[in-house]
């Protein structure tokens, strides 16, 4: 394990604890007016041995404006609610229909689709609950920009109208312009939103916000074009799902239309410019800079 | 049409002409990132014609405070986003699996399953957009308990979690506190949430805000009680839903356990107690106290 690797652990582990203790008190097993089947579909859509990829984003992006350590935990973990809701959304039979996710059955699998349907929204909306709660200590105007934001990155403009565009796509294939929006939708805003947050927790300037959100956007494209060639590359074991599923789709990628060698070569210039953007931090850039490497090299 | 109603129906296309404009607004048809059909379904879930008898409660008790009405339009214009998404999911194949919804095809059979499920997803965070936004003119801190106040209302512990105790009660017919519990939850919330809303916009004490949730409980079982005497007594037409659809589905309900003689005594209790607890802000009251009553005696 790289240093960096490690790094990326102890805060998917710290991410882990923080989310069973959350989704814990949001049970509440002791009140009858929590209904125990929907607390634990909550509990097996958001807890599955994911790499936290996103609040680790948040984290070192807070880290490197030295923003506050648990502030940043605990909106990775709203963020990790709600990107969990999406994909256990997504994987309903009305939209992808995926029996299995990281290798186990997925959540209408394991329980049924009404509790699915309700476990997605429930996570959907505990995610706004748990930015604006006491317990997340940062001032007021930031938590109000932090839901702004977030609402904005789930949205009909972000991640709900990427499915909805991805949906479509499997009757007409877009073009290498429609697969990069699209893209930029469907996976690009969370991670966005995750390179952004950090600065909004740690009170940074405009500028610096909007830097981040630039970062975020080239790893976010970064990140899309590595689980695409990985989609291709890869066999359902490493995946812990159907390989070679999106082409068998029909669904465009740009690894299709451009091929494997152009990607490739895209994925070092992403990491070249983003490496650039925040250079001007220094030092304290350095993790951040490692991040963007792993995104676009991940092997899984 | 009584002075009364006519308030209501003033408040009911004020908030209609927001809506229309908010939706319009996030649709932005200019926009090639905000999917068409998508747009589309949320307008159909969210412009449905319905009372709009939450915004009025968030209206009228905003007023009561001396609170701001665009605030308040605004907030109820949120809630009303809420409410619709909850109606999309819940009419769902997977869910109750309705076709019609005040005499209209539901979302998911005038679009589709994917999109009636996504439309949901977007207007439940649409809600937090637009109490966030800017152009929601209230100090952040009422933003925040807001924000908290309805994500609490509407997940595991209010709204959803409502609604999987409701699919549970279709297979195991609950007691009478089973009952009780279940409709404070599934729609109690909302309207609990409506009447603190107002204060909380107002920048109301602690104390008004706690009478305020209790009078929204009162109404809210006065809600359900009336709902379900509808349901046994009414016509499709009428209801532009099918009737006696809660009895042949072996749901539980109030009315079957305890029979229309006590519910209509239990309605009249129940304004009664709302009345006496708004009694204390004098004159000021006065439609509030109409309100509880219209909600009791609805025909429809």
């Amino acid at each position: 394990m790289t240093p960096f690797e490690a790094k990326l652990n102890t805060v998917a582990k710290r991410t882990e604890t923080l989310l069973e203790q959350l989704l814990s008190e949001e049970a509440r097993p002791q009140e009858v007016t929590r209904p125990a089947r929907l607390a634990e579909a909550m509990r097996y859509g958001a807890l599955n041995g994911g790499k936290r990829l996103r609040p680790f984003l948040v984290f070192e992006s807070a880290a490197m404006f030295g923003g506050d350590e648990m502030a940043a935990l605990r909106v990775g973990a709203a963020l990790e609610c709600l990107h969990s809701y999406s994909l256990v959304h997504d994987d309903l039979p009305a939209m992808d229909d995926d029996d299995l996710r990281r290798g186990k059955p997925t959540v209408h699998i394991a329980y049924d689709e009404a509790t699915a349907i309700l476990a997605g929204d429930a996570l959907l909306t505990y995610a706004f609950d748990i930015i604006a709660a006491p317990e997340t200590q940062i001032v007021d105007r930031a938590k109000i920009e932090l839901v702004l934001a977030l609402a904005r990155a789930a949205g009909v403009g972000g991640m709900a109208g990427g499915q909805a565009l991805d949906l479509a796509a499997e009757k007409q294939a877009p073009d290498v312009h429609g697969i990069v929006m699209l893209q930029a939708m469907k996976t690009g805003a969370l991670i966005r939103f995750a390179c952004e947050a950090g600065a909004v927790i740690a009170g940074a300037s405009e500028d610096d916000r909007d830097r981040m959100r630039r970062f975020g956007e080239i790893i976010g494209r970064a990140f899309q074009l590595a689980d695409d060639l990985l989609d291709l590359t890869s066999d359902a074991a490493t995946l812990g799902k159907a390989a070679g599923k999106d082409a068998a789709r029909g669904k465009g990628t740009l690894v299709a239309l451009r091929g494997q060698a152009w990607v490739e070569a895209e994925l070092d210039r992403l990491v070249d410019e983003a490496s650039a953007l925040i250079a001007v931090y220094g030092e304290r850039a350095a993790t951040l800079i490692e991040a963007a490497r792993f995104v676009a090299n991940r092997k899984a």
